[in-house]
């Protein structure tokens, strides 16, 4: 009998990609949950006890939160990544690394198909396929629910005529929800002019007045929330989670290209990942010189555009990292945030390498690192190639 | 006697400046105010009076800011420009046109020389002497202040010894106000770690609960705010600021390189800056084509850099400034904005070129504009640069 | 009887998609050769001859050297365009408007398909299909070679059936010519070790000794070959080819990605194109502000590799064009090449715009726009954020 | 007596550097020449011997080759980089590390000032005070020559009235040499239309037909010419140019914008670095996925221009050193180059690494890695952008 790793979350196309890929298929179904940190043990235990309910051979939970933050968040937070300067790119960015789960754990059992349960119309299909055929590239993808153009109507009906009664009834709001963020979409979300009402973000405002926090980085990473280390990055991301989220901030709708080429929109709440991109950010700007800060954009844009689109296995993504990696060698000190109820100021940083933390510029004139004259001299060069181009061609302003 | 036109502004540097150039140097000054759009009549009228006290030949008051809007605020909004991301570059874009208006004066009445109050520590020194010498390479520029590197209390001294006296007593916070916006410089402002208090921004918070506005776009300039036209693109953008002030929005702290090179950090208060850049963003991310917002923030974010560090006059700006204009054509539409007690939140755009408001990926999987086969044969193609290199290399992951 | 727009040339590919398509498809077919400056009058009248042979209801030749040079080869000029810095994209950047051509063509007859000959391996069907399917997204492209995945024996087999009797004995290398340069293909480029023989080329060496020649611009265009003008620019470029090629200079070897994904090596042979963007470089060494080629540069690489890869349609594109326009306002004046067997040399410019053409540092010291105090000043304030760098973190070189 | 550290080569302005320093300012002299490769064991001996005739207290000959390559032409290769597309920035890079050295040397004798012989025209100034300012930013720079504005009459007048008799009659072209190339200054290259002169090359041509080399490349650095290593990579270039100068191959002329703002034309005669970058380019055009050459390009252009400039030590250098290196990790193989007078052709490569060099693409239609449907449903998902751009607002071509 013919083995098949499914990327299998409970939901209703993954249950019937399951089902169909068992009975109509006559494969040994391996079903496999890539936990990028979304689900809580008891979610990870309802999860399996349904998969052996609909014919798993056998079911794993993989964590790649681990790897995950090892090999993308970091280099998001030292890039600063938002896309379209807004998302965080909370969910999407996940994939190449649960795929990447996928494929160890079908080598492992020898599976000759992977499946996933992604329909044709989204994103998802493309970063799940590409890292399948780049790095398995002799296997088969199966993709019951793209190929029968299904809908949840059909699958439904189709569970039912073998005997799985359960309560499909759609969600009013689709939640994707990781370590990095969770993404709401719905019936606002389809529209260019409506926004997600306040009870289909899943953490509801909880508190009010204003709190501050603390956040510490060391080369550019989050080592301490409130002077607290944790045994984990991910831990660490998790316990400011809790601070934050209750506040209801870090969320917003992203508006930006698929990799099909269509625009799509989707809400999301994330009030760590923001944070921590925004806190680091204020960090740099005090830490590094300014044409760091202008390449660190430029590429780190680029990073974010490639992990969206299902390229985080390109080399020159390796050729970034490094880039990025070395630019964080002094991003150390303390942000300090105040959160409010739905949205944060960023009060301050302080650092030891702190650029503006020097001598140069602070006492009186005659003490200065520069004198008028220099900044006269300075200026004169500087006019120079103005004035040559337009004593040259004649004035433009 | 020769003739020296001052910049003058009524503050106590231009008025040392004033007393120093007429007596002890024997010029027949010529003060001269370019208004970009941060004085009310009064103001004006007050400022004249001082200037005439102090011995001023002539002073004029001359009205940049439509000059201003049309050479660099427009662009400033086609090209979302936000300094670090933070700053819409306020003061320092203002810069140039005064200096232009105060070279078109100087041409005009034959001055001999032209001065400012500037004095050896800051940015504005720079954007006056590459102005004056880029566009008067002739003529000589006098700065009293600086070059003789005088404390306030000089200044006041000099100026009691030739009797003028005056409340010279300096204001917690130095304030610096014009159409786009208004920079607050202070005590906190010079640490790395403290934020303005509440009463140091000019316009406190009078608002609470929401109000939502419109701001309607066409080919990338704000032409209506709530369905109404103004006079004027400059009057539209008073009146946003007169809605959207008493709300405490558009206030943050910039941090950032100063041309001279050392870390700089100023307080601000923008309002309507902000909320048309970011409605304008938000616009351009739904009628833009992805490459075009691409390009677009890597010409904008220079086009701010050199706007902020004296050069608008380099001649690449105008090459960048055709291609921000032309990138404009559909930038058409309403933006729906939600303001709030200093935050506001974009809710969502309205615009016939929006690329979402297509027949194409709106109907079922049979009426799509692909099917899956494409994009699992997209997929393939978009992977193959990828399997050639793992082929030839080995995994790389 | 449904009507059918045929892509033809003459070749064994569209010769057999013209038979297949009226004999066994039924179709009325329309060849159509969209001529780019390759073909003589005499080639023309021989291709018009065999089309009606095979079966043409009707052939049509239209010219679109003109069209091609307003919209395309205008812009890669000033652009400096070599993809790879190598090869001035003589055959790839056709295609949009050979495509373009037919489609206006089918159009115009009210034809219900369009069809082309490119196989299943090249870059050519991209750039056919897509351009038919974003301007008639209705109409259906049939492309018999690649569906039905035939040899060149299956096609001359099929031919020979219907009685067409021709020597179609394969050319040893495969050449592509057009106004913008002629593209070489054969055995050599499919190594990666292996240069094209002197014999493989269309033009032999002809010349000896050396000949100097003069190219003169306007705005960026070439408007004088040694003095002279011409009845249209193409006309311009035809002479210039001409004088150039028999020197046997502008041949190379291009490496690079193909639209598809994998590696792609072709030889060519472009003696007028390459002087022209080698000249015209020169040109802007001389005339163009720094930060005006720093940014030419990003713009037109990707300019280039948009035409390469299919995307002259992509709305950036014209936002680019406007950059690059407004860019030569000053790019006027004549330059000197040196011809020699195989190479040339860039002689030098004369230019009024030329920004080395000044007075300004031109005499001795005392005369020179600036003091040695001047650039004292100036290294020291240009020195400051590295001093403040090392001061804060110590040491790094 | 207080002790100086001259950068000295033994040429005029040094030689009265010394002298005035020495006798006028009752300096202890001591002369440091460092050395990057331009000057032979006889060459140094005369140098040393004459800084002792005129007064030196000690000299010393630095070697600083080894570390030139190790921090700058490693990268210079990796970069591809030639500035303006031309030139391998031969001397300029030199200077940092040559600065760098005066200051150890500086340090390590507790010298209180250093002094260089540059005038205020050009370049040099800038690199040598930039770096001395930021490396010791406590020492005093001397520097007689540009300080008193002396012309070369001056300096000899001067020289002789100190009874130092030498034949300082200027060469008709002025020479730097080092490792990197040897630039060529004069009468022709003041123009903007004239070329250096056959004979103002430092190596006449000497060879004719043509010659066939290997340059072998590890990990982007050369490693063997025609199978042979060297115990240096400086002394492998060395054999390199040895090799191709007789040739007369890596002439040019430098057309750029100084520091100093205005537009400088330089002669350059570098054979082996020309050979190097040109094969290296090849070589990764082959290994190197497509937008790894994207990202290179524009780093290691921006580090060329950094390097021009005098600002080797802002920190992002050392980041795009880390992206430019790790990009190397397949740039292993081998360049065939055939030298011909004049010029040189590029033939080919061989590596493991090749990305052509893959079962991918080599066989018939049935077994590529994939179908003509496969190309079919790529092209039609790459143009949804378009086809939706044009459906919301019409055709644009």
């Amino acid at each position: 009998m013919k083995k098949v790793v499914l990327a299998y979350s409970g939901g209703l196309d993954t249950s019937y990609c399951l089902k169909y890929l068992s009975e109509e298929k006559g494969l040994e179904v391996y079903t496999a949950l890539a936990n990028t940190g979304g689900f809580s043990a008891a979610e990870l235990a309802e999860i399996e006890k349904k998969a052996y309910e609909l014919g798993a051979k056998k079911h794993v939970a993989i964590d790649v939160t681990g790897e995950y933050y090892d090999k993308c968040i970091k280099y998001m937070v030292f890039g600063n990544i938002l896309r379209n300067k807004t998302y965080p790119i909370s969910v999407s960015s996940e994939r190449a690394f649960q795929a990447l789960a996928i494929i160890r754990y079908a080598k492992e059992i020898g599976a000759e198909y992977v499946a996933h349960g992604s329909t044709g119309a989204g994103n998802d299909q493309v970063r799940f396929d590409l890292c399948f055929s780049v790095f398995v590239p002799g296997i088969t993808i199966l993709t019951p629910t793209r190929d029968l153009q299904l809908s949840r109507e059909d699958e439904i009906a189709y569970l039912r005529s073998k005997g799985i009664q359960r309560d499909w009834s759609k969600m009013a709001y689709s939640i994707n929800k990781g370590i990095w963020g969770t993404s709401v979409g719905g019936r606002e979300t389809l529209t260019p002019d409506q926004n997600l009402p306040e009870d289909a973000y899943p953490t509801p405002l909880q508190r009010e007045g204003s709190e501050e926090i603390t956040l510490s980085f060391e080369r550019g990473e989050l080592t301490r929330v409130n002077g607290e280390t944790a045994d984990t990055p991910v831990a660490l991301i998790s316990r400011l989670e809790a601070i934050a989220s209750p506040w209801a901030i870090g969320r917003d709708t992203h508006v930006g290209d698929t990799i099909i080429g269509i625009k799509g929109r989707v809400g999301f709440e994330a009030a760590a990942p923001l944070l921590i991109i925004k806190a680091h950010e204020l960090l740099e700007k005090h830490t590094l010189a300014k044409w760091q800060i202008y390449w660190k954009e430029q590429l780190g844009n680029w990073y974010g555009m490639f992990l969206h689109e299902a390229m985080h296995a390109e080399p020159v993504m390796r050729d970034i990292e490094r880039f990025l990696e070395h630019s964080q060698r002094n991003v150390t000190g303390d942000a300090r945030v105040l959160l409010r109820p739905y949205h944060f100021d960023l009060l301050g940083i302080r650092s030891d390498h702190d650029l503006m933390n020097t001598g140069f510029a602070r006492y009186g004139e005659s003490n200065m690192a520069w004198s008028a004259d220099d900044v006269k001299g300075f200026t004169k060069i500087l006019s120079i190639p103005l004035r040559v181009y337009n004593a040259v061609n004649g004035e433009e302003s």
